[in-house]
């Protein structure tokens, strides 16, 4: 069977990343499933390394066709944007927006030239890239910009549940307004679609949640599900589909993961989704960007300022987003 | 030890309620903790014991002081709302909707009066209600008002979870402009009162959830939470209350569960509470009013016409509801 390369992007320095890679190639055996190297900085992976693990060490490559396999040694594709005076641990910077942008830049220009079979990323921090000038919101648009993607979305997975999210990172009061026909149809073909191909469910059965407290039963509590949300369903099955819903959203999770109804959820916005999957999996969730040309996954948590620099961060969420690139590739290649 | 009086509502005869309640007495030695009498009426629930268990016998009674504490008997207080005739299992109708009204305002009046420590209903149907004319939104607001009671809140809880809503039944975009700060401010108050007098928390320590995704991220998605959250939060905490927050919401209910952080959370809408709630405790949820002079509980379900009359629905709930009634009845007698 083919080795799947895959690279690391280090993310913000200031942040845990350094330290869940650190911990994630000193506590699994990575090389047994892939090639591996990180991009990032030598010196914030050397202080991650001096403070997490004694068993590990950092090797510097210039060339990705070179890499060790060898347990404790970390390949490191050095992008020499840090110095050791440029960033302080737990704090916003410029120079960690600048260099944690040009790791994923790097990642994706690798991606798109079919060095590597998948991008992991670890967390960036946004306040960090503005402070640069970069004013993405985050990696999923960074990623959907640099591989000229239209239509993407975000996945949030963890062991039982997968949750799709119609909204992101939208005040709750501009949900409503977000939501349209036309744009539902076009995310329940595409998450149709890449449940197939990048996780090998064919035929996928997918769950839709109301918007509005009961699905708005019957247009009481809100018109979204009748005007908006129906139809899109309509067209999408029309379309051969698998779509069911819209359910209230409150009996939905219970029933999909308890009994396995579904194999995944759209939720119409952030906390929607994000509450349940994060209840049922809090240090082993997995964000997925769908869509994409490329497969990106990263753990589903932030850079963590509080603990950063502790060892307290787990290396779980990571892991899980590595385990994932793999099985994706795996079914890409298929 | 005082014993405690409970009266059980019937709830609609077309839905589950009959059969949970039989189903409670048929597996749980009821008469163990409580005085407890059903108010309802014979025919719907002779059918439920027909079809449930043929170790029960409904005992038709007048007078509430003489009550058999014998197992397998249900004492019924007889409202004479319904003949065989007057509606269909899992079918909306108006007899059914004047019925579950009447046995509800019997049980208010009997809890006023002090013949009774507490109320468990059973789940009523809205739609049925207003076919009978009688517009209340639900349990909640039909206590509230015979109490006269102004300041109320719903409570979800579970084994691992309490819950509290600061909107319920209100469309996703109506939800932001129904929360002001001296709203919150009460709710807050209201919630800390009835923790300590219900069940027996001394100062407890309250999370409160933001609004928007990541509780707004210091405004980037959305004001809410400096705007009206965190000016209630300082206002309740100058009163001596103990709240946290406004914390985001995907991370808080993980941390409260895992932890056991904070004693109750308040969710500023239905699916932000009750999707954490359900998931834990699908089988078990119990609703609670704060803030009346009586004490009320029911299962954290609905009258669930899809399964009437099949025996499938679950006592489970209604159970949980009635030793909640009681826990708090222990807790105001102190």
């Amino acid at each position: 069977m083919k080795r799947f390369k895959i690279a690391i992007t280090m993310g913000d320095p200031a942040g845990v990343g350094p330290e869940i890679i650190v911990k994630m190639f000193a506590k699994h055996n990575i090389y047994k499933y892939a090639d591996v190297f990180v991009i990032g900085d030598l010196f914030p992976m050397l202080g991650a390394q001096r403070r997490i693990s004694n068993k590990i060490s950092i090797r510097p490559i210039k060339n990705i066709n070179n890499l060790s396999k060898e347990t404790g040694i970390i390949n490191l594709f050095d992008m020499e944007k840090i110095n050791s005076e440029d960033y302080s641990l737990g704090e916003t910077g410029k120079v960690s927006g600048i260099a944690s942008f040009e790791y994923i830049k790097k990642s994706i220009a690798f991606a798109l030239a079919n060095k590597i079979d998948a991008v992991v990323t670890a967390p960036i921090n946004k306040h960090s890239l503005h402070l640069a000038g970069i004013n993405f919101p985050g990696h999923t648009e960074i990623f959907a910009h640099y591989t000229k993607t239209k239509k993407y979305a975000m996945m949030l997975m963890g062991e039982k549940l997968k949750v799709i999210l119609a909204t992101i990172h939208t005040a709750l009061k501009n949900v409503p307004q977000k939501l349209t026909a036309k744009g539902l149809t076009s995310l329940f073909e595409l998450t149709d679609k890449s449940l197939s191909k990048d996780f090998g469910i064919k035929r996928p059965n997918i769950a839709v949640c109301g918007l509005n407290p009961h699905a708005g039963e019957k247009g009481a509590f809100g018109k979204e599900e009748e005007k908006i949300i129906i139809p899109a369903i309509k067209k999408a099955k029309a379309k051969g589909i698998k779509l069911e819903g819209p359910f209230p959203a409150d009996t939905l999770f219970d029933k999909v993961v308890r009994y396995k109804t579904h194999d995944a959820v759209i939720a119409m916005y952030h906390d929607q989704g994000l509450v349940p999957l994060k209840l049922l999996s809090f240090d082993t969730g997995v964000n997925v960007t769908l869509g994409l040309p490329i497969i990106r996954t990263s753990p589903d948590h932030g850079t963590a300022y509080d603990i950063a620099g502790t060892g307290k961060a787990s290396e779980l969420s990571i892991l899980a987003a590595f385990y994932t690139a793999i099985e994706m590739a795996k079914n890409r290649k298929k």
